[in-house]
């Protein structure tokens, strides 16, 4: 089998364990030089395929390559990017193919959420169509965890144990300080159209009483003065009553909360997320002491605490997409799936990308407690193994050592293309 | 020498290692079975002692006393509550001796900042007045960094440790998404009054243009024409711009940006925290998409990323503060010594708590740039060792173990008492 050249683009927004993945398509690619010669990346993701900025991933050392694996943000940029319509747009299509052929790309891996599944998959059709032959290979990313047949999406695991962990611990703070002080936490997490993130917040208590003692879910229509009932009722039970909203949270009409038509004396929109908003409400309703927190990037960017399960997943993802692309597979996307619960195992299956593309996960809602506020046992079963373990990146002078890779561009070969 | 009854209380704020403090508190006492019988935690800091909720610490085991040291927030309670001035309110003092007496309470450790290193001096001076024997030893806290004599204050090389972190973390986000999406992350972080939290963002980057690229301190007044300025430059130059506020940012005239006059349609003032405020003006001046982050009670709370150093100067401080009451020095503080900056070397000395009390350590001028936006090589030589060394907590199903103490309460002696 002849040598041709390999093309990784990441998409969308990065997170924890996105350069996991780039480690294991990188490091397998490494692996099969009587297949593939050198890697490219695209600079800033599919922008750099468009525009002929391809990083020489060959250039970098193999040490700065497995330090991919423990640096969270996307290593060769990201964007928020998404192709326009395939019927209208051909010519942004075509450029891609020859761009790939002037550079001998014949394995595409793209790593991304539902979008870039789908532009994946129509990149495949057309290079078909025009007799190009590429690989093209989806390798599952989101923090959203909305991808339809992987068991989870890559990255999700990480900010789940995030938010749980920050829960627990920020709850222990309030707890200590209800007596005189605060008495209502707000954790704002993102998940702006399902609640996994806000649910994996549940996973901090367990027992009776045991905070989150409120989490607020975009599924369930926001209800105000039921939210403050339950606020309320938690505080003189507890002491204290902690939140954990979705950024997704919204009424009934679907109005984000943190639209609700607040604005400024110049008619802008007022400023700040849920939780202040949230935490008003609960000044003005309640005329309790609050804090609150918007976690907003720290949360995807905490490699530092990522689960050692989402790393190693992230990681096989990116390896099986290369196993598929070898082994002939065109139009796949590996995909996690759970083999037992207790041991939690699992391995990676693959799925056609026209099984993927344009399909969203959504929460069951057996997976939320009747009164709309909690987690079920159902919901902790599928969450707890995600969060198993850990992986702390190496540190130096007391900060997480990150890959620092020298980006070397490689030299373009056509014409000028605007976006 | 006889046996007597110790008495231990947490102060003010949490932090991420106040438990640890503890841990080295009780621990110490518990070698000392000759001098020490029972150790006595005031249920909620000072309140407890006042009425008479102490929690019987010689009920929790070995092992829960070990936890306290990877448990953040406050095991028993703390409290936002000042003893009133001693002339017209010496009442409560009295009521504190009454208490200590009923329980044979003959050492006092009280584990706070600045004002409660003021209550412990007046506690101790009147147990003198009124012939009652009493050694009193402050055991500094503070995430504010602001307690004078000691070199650092146990509680801020941890939120310093994460802040740095989630610095690095979250640029290395926003730079892979700069290209076509977020240009501006403004991090908010702690410290109404003094920029040493701020700072520690600073040591994020350390080499030209490597973010935070804007650090807004307390100290410097806010201008707006100048932070937007900077702001545009970092932009254009990098492609994006990390920031760094404090809480405690304020205009000339004292005025804090998130108090700047502007109220809802009900008059209330508006919500939201400086970092929204912040990047609410960079959309208006500058027309950036921005990500706003406020860490809140996460940055304190954060046992997880723990400083190795503040952990073992916490327990440190506490061991010393018995060993200084057992050698019968009255109204002292153990305080951290910087012996050698390279290696960073440190032990514990005491101070006179009347040097301590109403003392508070202010930023040096010369720890900030010249421009006003970052920090300076001294800046960065004093911070560097403070969030040396890593001190993970076990974990157990992905999340940390935290001590749970039983909390017995010991019988009451005396009548109630209204506060």
């Amino acid at each position: 089998m002849a040598q041709h050249n390999a093309f990784y683009a990441q998409s969308g927004g990065v997170t924890a364990v996105i350069n996991a993945s780039a480690c294991g398509v990188i490091e397998a690619c490494r692996e099969a030089p009587e297949h593939i010669n050198k890697v490219y990346a695209g600079r800033n993701g599919i922008i750099g395929a468009l525009t002929e900025e391809l990083i020489d991933v060959s250039a970098e050392s193999d040490e700065t390559i497995a330090a991919l694996r423990h640096t969270p943000g996307g290593a060769f940029g990201s964007c928020r990017y998404k192709l326009k319509d395939i019927d209208t747009h051909r010519a942004q299509y075509e450029r891609l193919i020859e761009v790939f052929r002037a550079h001998d790309i014949r394995y595409f891996f793209y790593n991304g959420g539902g979008d870039s599944a789908d532009t994946c998959l129509k990149v495949s059709q057309l290079s078909e169509k025009m007799g190009y032959p590429l690989t093209a290979i989806h390798v599952p990313k989101t923090v959203d965890n909305d991808l339809p047949i992987t068991d989870c999406s890559p990255g999700f695991g990480s900010v789940a144990k995030y938010i749980a962990t920050s829960t627990l611990e920020a709850s222990l703070d309030i707890a200590s300080m209800c007596a005189t002080s605060t008495k209502v936490f707000v954790l704002e997490v993102m998940g702006r159209h399902a609640g996994w993130i806000a649910a994996a917040g549940g996973l901090a208590g367990q027992g009776e009483g045991e905070p989150p003692h409120v989490i607020i879910f975009p599924e369930v229509a926001f209800d105000r003065d039921a939210v403050m009932a339950k606020v309320d009722e938690s505080v003189r039970k507890y002491g204290y009553c902690v939140i954990v909203v979705s950024e997704g949270a919204r009424y009934e009409d679907g109005t984000f909360l943190a639209d609700a038509g607040n604005t400024d004396a110049f008619g802008h929109r007022q400023l700040g997320g849920v939780a202040p908003t949230l935490a008003g409400m609960v000044k003005q309703d309640l005329g309790y002491k609050y804090h609150w927190a918007v976690a907003d990037y720290l949360q995807r960017a905490a490699r530092h605490l990522a689960s050692r399960t989402d790393v190693e997943q992230a990681y096989a993802v990116g390896r099986e997409a290369v196993a598929l692309a070898l082994a002939g597979k065109n139009s796949m996307m590996p995909a996690i799936r759970r083999i037992t619960q207790a041991p939690y195992q699992w391995d990676v299956i693959s799925a056609p990308l026209s099984e993927v593309a344009n399909q969203e996960k959504f929460m069951p809602r057996d997976f939320i407690s009747e009164d709309g506020f909690g987690i079920t046992p159902a919901c902790r079963e599928y969450l707890a193994p995600l969060i198993q373990g850990e992986d702390f990146p190496p540190f130096k002078n007391g900060l997480p050592v990150v890959a620092k890779p020298e980006l070397k561009q490689v030299e373009k070969r056509l014409p000028e293309f605007t976006l």
